[in-house]
């Protein structure tokens, strides 16, 4: 979208203008430290108005990379330091593992519960960047109405209304579904685990980004199944390539990708890149479950199209949830399982016979309400800031050697701790300062990320920048 | 209870009366076509007020079993006629076999959704007898309190309050469980599959009830289990002696049976059979997966206790679900899952975090509300009387040859047809004129049921009589 090009949506012109500034910075135009233009400038070259401009710096302000000074103006911010790198490339083992973490993960989800504890662990969302104070006002009126709706088994393929809904957006993000091409579940896990169980058998090995989200490790344990991590790229995900390599080398049966704004990575990967992960592997008749969890959850620019928009051999199965962006506690997730339709919908009656009907018309009612987007926007800038402000606070309080993650979307952050640092010592030392994270072990089947941690940005504000000073002293403490 | 003990609970006296009376009727003492002692004799012979009589009298006439002729007084029912047999004991195959039903299963639940079809097929309960729209209201005040509660994982166990309700119930079961020992779930299916899951590999054996609840064989399927079928007794449920002997012939690895009100045979385990299965089990360490879904709808007497009430190695899972008494769309149930709990809560976590929150909350509150007692009062005689009603229409339209259940509980009636009669034929014969119901292939891993057919008696009124009459015409035309 050009900045200049008054026909766009008015409301999105700030940002249309915040990106090309930010776009202007990582290019190097403006560099750390120096004065950009001021607001009055700004709207006088731009031909637009001073709100305008102004709501533009301050989205750029949001998200860190500028700072007002007073009777001065607004300078770019000095930008991670060159000591504090991105994550190599992964390396991971090229042989299919086992995966056992079991005990560990528990844990990390237990803490979750624990209203005490600083939630830098696992990746919840925000209570108050949810929708949920909405969505119970809605489900109360909906629960008035429902009448006998509600008490109905919702078998698969679950809440039409919703099914819908979900089309409709999916359109937005190129991808060209029918409601009758949707099935609902509990979750996007819900959804991970059907695709799971519809394509592979016991045994069967499937190729996953390492490091990757510890749900779908334990889903693949869970099933029996073996887990061939490949490796990823910290900005672009997973690594075409090694992926080629793998398939060609072992019997992959499927693959199981979280392809923007991944977790832990915050990695997106780019249009060309799931084009050719597509090509790929209808090639070798090898079907993608695609993860596509914070695709709403960009920083700038537009939204991340999903690897489901190239697919043309119906073997995409597109997995989502409402978890992130509305309420993780109404578990509605979606799954468009492509040729797989038929089994996935028989395996979800199988498991439990259907999805809730009432936490399901709530979501379809908040979404056909109008106020989404609203909501979509106000939690991404929420977000951009939370990063950007947890990414400076690692920078300052975690010692020489760490390396962090540069995520344009979601709300993890990945980050390398020097070799000398352990991370299950530092989760049990966090928990005994009222601190929990989630350690890297938890994040592939190997212990290759002993010295990583993922930190939830979700949760921060100025009071957790304590506990990030408490975890860097814990660290340099590890040296000795 | 005695009838004579005024020392009981008033609101009961009448049940036990009738209950007592039930039995005489039952002995023979009354024989059908005999008049029984007016209700003022009764309230004399038993020092009871006549109110109470007359109640004990209305209950029995619910109960089909006894009919009042203007001017004359009370008459026991002509039962069942010598023509309508019990099915005979099952003699299903002594092998484990593969199960394949899917596309009929999943065609028999669609049909639930279909408002135009006559609804014998699937056992869903009747929606006015559902508390639907009393949940409906709590759900309303609930989400209006919640706050952020609502929007949070509920990870297992699950939820707190709720676990609490179903652990103070269950002692009344004689099953003594702490909140602790219980993890909530999406329904009694969901519970199952955890179970199964929690003791079994692919591949292993278990051992269930033939015929039984198709959405259990259709678990094992998924699970790619093994079924072995054991010989059922139409009243009293497994046969032991079979199970033994199957057990020292077989791997079998687990045993899955619904010992209250089967589905789909109603047959209720007598409780020193249970006793004798829970030590049966033990001795070859064998798990037994308990459902106890009906157990509530009994229609005299007391309430079944669970097998699991004699677990003295906490070898007993105990699954249950508040879906046939509250209502099936809030997906509610819940497991006791003894010394496998770490196992079924980790493997809930892997399925879909955790079950959703607001469901949960208004389940607890309706259960802490007091209303539960009453109404289970209610739709236990209603039930009652349905499936006399049924049975009734039954014997009256169908062929010679036609054997029929006597379930003391729960809401399903299963019918042996003549052998000429082919189950999935009068199934699509039937959708054609309006009337689903479930053809007995789908309650075997075998087509041993070919000519059963089980009949949902939830849904009974005068207006389903001439849906019995069809396809009692449909079973006569199949002779020719």
């Amino acid at each position: 979208m050009g900045i200049d090009s008054r026909s766009g949506h008015k409301t999105f012109l700030y940002e249309a203008i915040a990106d090309e500034i930010a776009e202007l910075i990582n290019l190097g135009t403006f560099r750390p430290g120096e004065r950009i233009p001021s607001v009055r400038q700004m709207s006088r070259q731009r031909k637009i108005s001073i709100t305008t401009a102004l709501q533009a710096y301050l989205t750029l302000e949001n998200r860190g990379l500028i700072e007002a000074r007073p009777q001065s103006g607004y300078y770019v911010r000095s930008r991670l330091p060159a000591s504090l790198l991105e994550p190599n490339e992964s390396t991971p083992s090229p042989d299919p593992t086992q995966v056992s973490k079991r005990e560990l993960v528990m844990m990390v989800m237990q803490d979750t519960l624990n209203p005490n504890l600083i939630q830098l662990g696992a990746a919840i969302p925000h209570p108050d960047l949810v929708a949920t104070e909405k969505l119970n006002r809605i489900m109360a009126a909906v629960a008035r109405q429902a009448g006998n709706i509600s008490g109905m088994y919702d078998i698969p393929p679950g809440n039409e209304a919703l099914r819908i809904q979900i089309a409709q957006r999916a359109v937005a993000t190129g991808c060209h579904l029918a409601p009758g091409e949707i099935v609902t579940t509990s979750g996007c896990l819900e959804a991970f685990g059907l695709c799971l169980r519809a394509t592979c058998n016991p045994g069967d090995t499937v190729a996953i980004e390492s490091p990757t989200y510890f749900g779908v490790l334990q889903a693949l344990e869970s099933l029996k199944l073996r887990a061939l991590e490949i490796p990823t790229h910290p900005r672009d995900g997973i690594s075409l390539s090694a992926l080629r390599f793998a398939i060609e080398h072992n019997p992959v049966r499927a693959c199981l990708l979280l392809t923007s704004f991944h977790n832990p990575l915050g990695s997106l990967m780019p249009d060309d890149n799931k084009k050719e992960l597509v090509r790929l592997l209808a090639a070798h008749d090898i079907p993608l479950i695609e993860g596509d969890v914070s695709g709403e959850l960009y920083f700038s620019g537009e939204r991340p199209i999903p690897a489901k928009a190239y697919d043309r051999k119906d073997l995409v199965m597109l997995c989502s949830t409402f978890s992130k962006v509305l309420s993780p506690g109404f578990r509605v997730g979606w799954v468009a399982p492509g040729r797989f339709k038929a089994t996935v919908e028989w395996l979800k009656y199988t498991i439990n016979i259907g999805t809730p009907t009432l936490p399901q018309l709530t979501i379809a009612r908040f979404l056909s309400s109008g106020g989404y987007d609203h909501h979509l926007r106000t939690i991404r800038r929420v977000y951009a800031r939370h990063m950007a402000q947890l990414s400076q606070a690692v920078m300052r309080y975690f010692p020489e050697g760490t390396r962090i993650t540069r995520p344009n979307g979601g709300f993890v952050l990945w980050v390398q701790l020097p070799d000398y640092a352990d991370s299950l010592r530092l989760y049990r030392q966090a928990l005994q300062a009222g601190i929990t994270l989630a350690p890297g072990y938890i994040f592939s089947a190997t212990d290759q990320y002993y010295n990583f941690i993922r930190l939830n940005a979700a949760f921060w504000s100025e009071d957790a920048e304590p506990a990030i000073q408490r975890l860097g002293e814990m660290i340099i403490n590890m040296k000795c």
